[in-house]
């Protein structure tokens, strides 16, 4: 199946509107739009099915939303919806979800072979709708289209940090929009134990300080995100990450407690007892618990990082490993095996991280690859099917433009023979939320995500970065309109940063700045360390992880038109100016003082790109021992400051480049 | 009671921080502050009660989100809270309101004598909290509070343009920010009848386009403002503006029918036949069931604009008032004193709009006064107790300090005895939404309702407008995190206006333009007429009724300090330069071609202020004929363009009167 897409050919240059992300298989532009005004009405002519009629609605409300238009009363039938058949009730894992859509001037029509395919067939429609010299219209236009990867997710860790519900939702809204089809929900871990419980109430009693998601909640979440095609796998971290269950259930810990949720990062000591009988007792009732509420047929026991310094110092455990022979690794796979044994009884089969690979397991397992594109390969040469997660670590803070770049099927993975390189099922973005809020993780998820999606959606030859980033510019404005908070929460933090002072300088240095992430500066150097409680509430918290306005001047940069040289003279004559205006404003505010620094050198960046451009403007050489002192400014300025990058030193960096570069002529 | 607020002394320059509104009756600020940080907690020493530990808990999560600190696990006793009484489970007309607040470096008191009370005394400790040197605190201050009226309310049409759930429920929680205490549900009129009812759902089925409020959503936002000691008064306005029920109950109209709802504005012609004994039966039972639903003892018929022309068409009810000598007005009253017979049936008081008023009605009748402050006074002197609402019209898009500067007790009720005085509860604003969306809404109440409610919170001699406006940017910043949308949907609107364009010179454009309103220029001239299914998608929807920028420069032009006129400078540069940039991104968007002429308008003001500060820079005069003719521009100008005001002119306007003024040295 995943050839076929491979063959089929890519009609539309990148850059054409409109902004379709994932760009689809085949998308052939037609002279004409079809008017969408207040008449505007969707109707069935295949099968009728009530997630169909939902996503029809929300077609509607959306447009509505997105156009301004109230779509009342008698509707027309401008777009109707061809659906072979219903397919499943639940999203499937490979059922198909391909689709052809037609646009003429008079109408629309929609056809797909299940009500998956028609759903992803609907948000292409809703993304083909623009203004136009009248109103809105969609474009003319055929489409065909199929996914690459039949598992295209989104992980969300839900314990380090508490999300409310309406995150959880209006992330599955985002999701839908791009196609993607599987969230995987992280809910338990050592920060914080997020489920409710019916046989078990200490686990959420003791281990969630009352933020956890009650039973009737986790149906309102499938129930949304079935709706939408999407599948949810429940992961519940076992052996290890665990800290935030033992306070309800110490019987099964591997030391002696008492037990607290943990409030700091990284691992910690107390685990899973895997030598007790107990332990498989109460998970048995546990998953057999969960499985009644979760219907997904794959189910996420997490598996990694299990620390067995415990195991090794509890002296039971270490008879235990001493009798059977066993390393810790080998009691991991031990308690794997029982525990996969369990989920085959409750007809669910076992997802892991890389960890819990191990001859001993059954190949039917899923491994989800962390670690690394060659632990992916290895799985699949193995027999088990895989997704790969590597590189799509959200919670990093890289550019796009990196996660745009790696392959699920790229590197070793790409040289398995054909069958194997079949069991990669796709891959899954993950949101750790050490560093995010319920405030934050919107900006941290989107729009990144997006190009994540497209990866795993797309042919595997559309790799055009800066098409993609032109398109998930309009997908994130787009999301806007769906609730997303990405966009909209960074005013509203930089004006609390700012208190009741003006902030526009404030704005100026968050737009000209990244944030950092888990690995890439995060938290590094800064005492006290981090815990749970720990405001996220500073400029690393507003900044985005990609500024959008660096790169416009990058390509400028790159470009030197005069509107480029225009534009690049503008924003660093405000950068250089800044400084000025942001220092008398800190006036013990905290919050604001420890941008001192990063506001100084934003303004030393403006005022070099103004002289570089003067250099090139008049063709005069650049001082030398100047250059040499920017050069070592640029290379300070890289490193981290406050946790936040200073991207504007890229746009600077470029023009120097390109003012001191041997004259070729 | 009103007397003693009005003696109590302002102890605080209304410039001073904490930005406090309304502002309390005495704030004496002394040196120090209370830190705010992970362990905040609030306890209670007084009675305990639920809505008492729901304010409580809404206080920690909105600190939370106020601060970016989680708050969890064990916390200190910051803010201890002594509520004397639990006062009534519903909030009550005339209920005891106040409280004090003492905030210590070491901790915070806060006394009330009823919860309604506390929870007022919580918002205002949340207003203090402020980033600090080292985190967040609250200052060192001694507060002493309570209203100055007891009727403290907003007005939400949510029949011309559906409303849905959760855009009623935020604006209540800002409410509640502001002190306001009576939500006043304009449920039904021509276009739509929004109430599920159980004995007469044709109502909600042919009158709602499938848009109404469930029983369960009733009840729900009904508890959900209890929650925050805001009585919620339902308005079924009759015998007019009742073209959407009577699709659903055509026998008690006053014309034949068939019926549909009404599409567009204005009134129509068919409404309650008030001569039919069946319509009495219908509203019995309808009423009857309503008053199981709202709790509230007033209950709102409306009144207004009754449209006689189909009473004196149908033979029947001319017959019926030839009989009883009545004109339209008699026929009126008598219908008013037949649905007050219902009301006092059902243990409710009447309250109705202006019209009502006729001496056959029972004095318990309460007044709301739109028509003018001299029928206010009117009603009182004749025994009613009434509201204002007249001035306090926020879909007029008119200045906050327009309304500001409007006093319940001024003009002809001021010179009222003083127990005619007492008579006048308060005042309600009014948001019709012929011209709002769910998604514009927001914008149009806030933050011009903040200076509103100080009106009627605040002692009557806070007057001082540059504190209100400094007073209520901080307000405006604050309800963002509560999630009101009010800010958060203007750059979504604007990037949807310019498609996938570069929309900075649309925001430029659109910082410096206002929105008009109904009266104020809103469809004006506009071709074909608005309709309910017209979009809500342009500038005037996403233009602010009051531009922040302008008013900004408007205070820099009165005070031309060298940093005022940098900034001035800085700004007109920005609009000259403008145009420019903003005629080559129209390329086939009708949304951003209807801006043209505007646009060219605001760069032609930029230019001209750059000259005029200019001509006051070097002392030189400047050119009479130039002088003249942007005159003659600047009054063209001021009339609105596609219904927008053209705020720019006023601080030029400003700048010309300096620079042309004669010289009285």
């Amino acid at each position: 199946m995943i050839r076929l897409f491979l063959v089929c050919a890519l009609a539309v240059s990148a850059q054409a509107a409109p902004a379709l992300m994932p760009l689809p298989v085949k998308v052939n532009l037609s002279s004409g739009a079809l008017p969408i005004d207040g008449t505007f009405g969707a109707t069935t002519t295949g099968v009728r099915d009530a997630r169909l009629d939902a996503a029809m609605r929300r077609l509607s409300d959306r447009l509505s939303v997105q156009t301004g238009i109230p779509f009342l009363g008698p509707a027309a039938s401008t777009l109707k919806i061809d659906c072979a058949s219903k397919g499943t009730d639940y999203p499937t894992l490979g059922e198909d979800e391909s689709y052809t859509l037609d646009v003429t001037p008079e109408g629309a029509t929609l056809k797909a072979a299940t009500v998956d395919g028609a759903i992803r067939g609907l948000e292409t429609f809703a993304q083909l709708v623009a203004p136009a010299e009248k109103g809105f219209a969609a474009p003319a236009v055929h489409i065909e289209d199929s996914p690459r990867f039949p598992w295209r997710g989104l992980m969300i860790d839900s314990s380090r940090h508490w999300m409310p519900l309406p995150v959880i939702l209006r992330n599955i809204d985002a999701m839908a929009a791009v196609k993607l089809n599987v969230f995987h929900w992280h809910l338990a871990d050592d920060q914080g134990f997020r489920v409710e419980s019916k046989k078990f109430p200490a686990l959420q009693a003791k281990g969630s300080d009352g933020h956890y998601y009650t039973q009737a909640e986790l149906r309102q979440v499938i129930a949304y995100a079935r709706d939408r095609g999407i599948r949810v796998v429940p992961e519940f971290d076992i052996p290890g990450h665990t800290l935030a269950w033992l306070p309800g259930v110490p019987t099964i810990a591997s030391t002696a407690g008492p037990f607290e949720i943990g409030r700091t990062w990284g691992g910690f000591d107390p685990i899973m007892d895997p030598t007790k009988e107990a332990t498989y007792k109460f998970l048995d009732a546990f998953i057999g618990e969960m499985v009644k509420i979760f219907p997904d047929p794959y189910f996420h026991i997490g598996g990694d990082e299990v620390n067995p310094k415990s195991w090794n110092e509890n002296p039971k455990i270490k008879a235990f490993m001493d009798a059977h022979k066993f390393n810790p690794a080998a009691l991991q796979a031990y308690f794997n095996q029982r525990v996969s044994k369990i989920l085959t009884k409750y007809h669910r089969i076992m997802i892991g991280w890389d960890e819990v690979l191990h001859p001993d397991l059954p190949t039917t397992t899923v491994i989800q690859s962390w670690r690394g594109n060659k632990a992916l390969a290895e799985a699949a040469a193995k027999g088990h099917r895989a997704i790969l997660s590597w590189g799509y670590y959200l919670d990093h803070l890289r550019p796009a433009s990196y996660h745009y770049g790696i392959d699920p099927l790229g590197g070793p993975a790409g040289e398995l023979p054909a069958d194997a390189q079949k069991r990669i099922l796709g891959g899954e973005a993950c949101m750790w939320d050490e560093y995010a809020s319920s405030e934050t993780i919107d900006s941290r998820i989107w729009p990144r995500m997006a190009a994540i999606a497209e990866r795993f959606w797309s042919p595997k030859d559309v790799t055009d970065v800066d098409s993609m980033y032109t398109r998930m510019g309009v997908v994130s404005r787009n999301l806007e309109w769906l609730g997303l908070q990405h966009r909209a929460d960074f005013q509203p933090m930089l004006d609390r940063i700012a208190a009741d002072r003006p902030d526009h300088p404030l704005r100026t240095l968050a737009d000209a700045v990244e944030a950092t992430g888990l690995g890439t500066g995060r938290g590094r150097g800064v005492q006290p360390r981090y815990t749970q409680q720990t405001p996220l509430n500073r400029l690393v918290d507003a900044a985005r992880p990609e500024s959008e306005l660096v790169r416009s001047m990058e390509l400028a940069a790159k470009r030197m038109t005069p509107e480029d040289v225009a534009f690049l003279r503008e924003q660093f004559t405000v950068w250089a100016a800044n400084d000025a205006r942001f220092q008398p404003l800190i006036n013990g505010d905290g919050l604001l003082a420890e941008l001192s620094p990063l506001s100084k050198d934003l303004s030393a960046l403006g005022a070099a790109g103004l002289k570089i451009l003067d250099a090139i403007a008049s063709s005069q050489p650049l001082p030398a021992d100047w250059v040499s002192q920017l050069k070592t400014d640029i290379t300070r300025m890289e490193r981290p400051t406050v946790e936040v990058r200073m991207a504007a030193t890229r746009p600077v960096k470029l023009l120097l480049d390109a003012a001191t570069a041997p004259k070729t002529k």
